[in-house]
């Protein structure tokens, strides 16, 4: 921003300013520039993915750059009523809630649990991408599936012995294969075939799935988010936007379902119908002791009020 | 706050301060005062009621004051998992949100819904209050039950034209009589029979039972918000501050459950358990129609990965 | 969802399915349909902005339909550190916040100021639109200006006569002109020429800004959210979820944001430099009172640390 | 809960229930116990300390301990604007959120950074404890000063090898010595010599003190989070629940400067008033660029609102 108060010669004044100091956006009366760029140029000529990389990263994407990240932002939208997030969202417009407060609720608790996964899986990647450059297979040669292979099974042993029992971004509780995931892989497989991407994490990611099985009944299959760890991870992505970018596809989800709870009516809806009741498994009822500094500390004297001493548990 | 800057010639640096004025607490290196108590005087000195009066005030209560305010906030902490801001409470921890995001999602909703009910009936009563005044019987003088009855009905019948079915404060779908409610009246009473109070909100609270149970065959009680409604009228709240004051008392059962659901565990807590699904109620199974406009859009030419247009619903 | 719990006789467990029914997503192990179209089927093909229109809507909207909404989600993604949402976005990850908490704290404040101008002045659109077609200028025939301005000017003296001032989506503070206005006016007209939308709703924009420009110096344009609103209106939506897009919009930005100050580094980032103070405006330093109900409640008798009598206020 | 549902025999009904499980309340009709003691005999019988205390332990509190929980409470209320989570509240209601979204937004920055001190804190005086344990200074025995010193010293030696730069709990950025700190420690060695606590964790916030000031020319004092932390080990709760605590005290504040914006009005409060502008930082004004797969996406053909290429930087 350059307004008069640039030229400010008082250092507070300059301070304030450099306080709030950006690289993303840049305003002056009947202009703004996103990442150098007039917005007025942007807007229909750019997609909002292709707007989602500029404001994350800078610079334009290219088309197939773009093509894929929004794949991705296509297949996270929703899970249903079951998970939190959603039924939170739902649980909020009945409480009174516009949209955004609905949204917000349900946003905040998409985090190291909920929301986090892929942003784990991420990590693990990066660590074995790391492990694989350590053992002579940078990035710059093709990567044997083999050596790939070999690495996961090095990082991911290191992953057991610090505690972590289930690898993030693969396996589900509910779908025995998660039907995002090969989609999404194989889009991945056919940018890399025309050099569109380099498909060394694609490699990584089916590395992690074989090295987690190995030694099973029943394989461990990649699941979405590992899958979308995959395209983060090929697209150059920090492992925490990995998060952040999930949560843009999934508010769409939240919106959509406080939308249809405000078509559907209710009221303070709780998590289950009223008619079946949560279980107490706490102490039996009491009557509340009588010691000198606790009895009656405010009505004691005039109250008539005060509760019977006998009354019993019904 | 005085500092050098406060001294400040340059009207911009004047300005950034003014933007931030309060006249709730002053702060110097080593000093802070509290609506101009040195804080160190208040500790240990003042109850944390009389330290909520003060701050929200500006003056401190009295005793009597401080201790109907303290009834108030021990009876609304908590209504159990049913509530939806109990149960967001819980489901958060388990989405991996420390206390505050817990706490944070679940205070959100306290909403018009959920947590206005009491602010809502201040505003009974407070209409109630002024059509009572215009009708020549002024907060100064003994407030005659029929009286008070004839202006609740008057006041209802209005609120019945603008639409509203059930009077807030009024009526549990769950307890058929709140034993919350007449314990705190009686607190109420108690302290109106001392002059601690003045008791015309415990009059115009049961002219509003009475005259919304007239001519049904069960009695509408007096329920949680209704008691407290009457408390913060009597100790002259701000109708938007009864639901302020019961969000600072619903927090410790928001808070309590949260806790208890950490040392429950559990991941990814939905609203059922998962052997019980939602209920899908939309389109059937369907193909994803081809327009030219559509179809294709990223991947059409190379994509090994399209899936079979074959694929039928299971 | 259809697993052995569906054919479920006793009525609770039914009661408890119902209790979550939704007509969004359907899920069963290893599938998953959004509206009846399998995911793996809309993954790669489908843009993101035609999946928030899937969602929201139920149906897949034109590519001409999908690329406005397009626009429009581009055009407001930011505005920079100065609005609330930003700043708070920018704040709370010096808190310690990761993105998803941060996002939560600030899409929480685009509530009816901030994030719903627009949707208001869907509101006034609808009303025009309304007037228009009870003056006999129903959606079927071609809508002539000046019938616009004139339907404008009666619906905006009912808003004026409601105490409305400033009319949502009109006029900026900032920027004389707001450059995304035109550009975004620019792409209706286009696609109205084609007929791939009816234009209605921008003659009717275009009049409101005429008639609340009346008479005045200088004239109030149009700004983005009177823009976004045009296209919404345009498209079909429902006021509340103009809202609800902005937020989709926005929460870019807003994740930007919390990147860049994530990168930044900082720790508990207050609004303005430590350097320059808030403004104290309330009673000057005075000592607790002491009476018989308050002084030394908790620490009275024994207490060595009761605060000298004697302090005096700086 | 004990109703009719309760004798339900289908397994999914009893797993519905088993899934919300609580030992803190316990519902029938007309019938609300908390931790097994009648609701209508706590309210106007314990204080607010208390009931929460009973809500987070499970059992009433001595008077002692009370009193003690109430002065930490009172202690922590606020701290000015400049506090990131005092500041959202006020910017929040100027953005059009109630009371309840407003302590939401701010809440929920009481992360780590902003909001986890006095937990922190809380594990460096345990760690301390244990410490001395091992040593053979367990908790049974009186514990001297300069073994409290000599194990802190180990301990944050300790902290210093993992990287922990500053105290949690110590030093202040504004505060040469924090009056409340003093203050608090002073009632803790009050009931400390009554036996009403053991006071050993006094002693180890001291030799906090002690050891990470030894060899600097400026004490580093303890602040409010270390005596609350001080506090409340002394009392027996978890870490975790000293920042739960803290938000129920810093929760006061938060809603009494709310309250003070939603009188003072404004809206769409920035962080820095509008004259004073953030500085950009980022790329200069640039065109956007013209690859095949980007230009003119949406209305290349017939848009006759495509922006001039020949927009120039102003």
């Amino acid at each position: 921003m350059n307004t008069p108060a640039d030229q400010a010669r008082d250092p507070l004044v300059r301070a304030a300013q450099d306080w709030w100091t950006t690289e993303i956006i840049d305003i002056h009366p009947g202009q703004i520039d996103v990442r150098g760029y007039p917005i007025e140029q942007l807007i229909g000529r750019i997609s909002f993915p292709q707007m989602i990389w500029l404001m994350l990263r800078g610079e334009l994407p290219s088309a197939d750059q773009a093509a894929l990240l929004e794949a991705a932002l296509v297949a996270s939208v929703d899970h249903g009523p079951h998970a939190p997030s959603i039924a939170i969202s739902r649980m909020s417009v009945t409480c009174g809630l516009p949209l955004n407060g609905a949204m917000a609720s349900a946003i905040n608790v998409l985090d190291d649990v909920h929301g986090g996964a892929g942003q784990q899986c991420m990590e693990l990647y990066r660590e074995i991408d790391a492990e694989l450059t350590a053992q002579g297979h940078g990035p710059d040669a093709p990567l044997a599936e083999s050596d790939a292979v070999d690495a996961a099974t090095v990082v991911w042993a290191r992953w057991n012995e610090r505690g972590v029992k289930y690898a993030p971004g693969f396996g589900h509780r509910f779908h025995p294969l998660d039907p995002r995931a090969p989609r999404l892989l194989g889009l991945v497989d056919d940018l890399a075939a025309t050099g569109a991407v380099g498909g060394r994490f694609a490699t990584i990611g089916r590395a992690v799935e074989e090295a987690i099985s190995a030694g099973r009944r029943r394989r461990v299959p990649m699941n979405i988010d590992g899958a979308t760890a995959v395209i983060y991870s090929e697209l150059g992505f920090e492992p925490a936007l990995g998060r952040g970018i999930f949560i843009l596809s999934r508010s769409v989800g939240i919106l959509a379902h406080a939308w249809e709870q405000t078509n559907q009516g209710g009221r303070i809806k709780g998590p289950m119908p009223p008619q079946i009741p949560f279980r107490y498994a706490g102490e039996p009822r009491r009557k509340v002791p009588d010691p000198s500094g606790t009895e009656g500390r405010f009505f004691s004297v005039h109250s008539s009020a005060t509760p019977s001493d006998t009354t019993e548990p019904a």
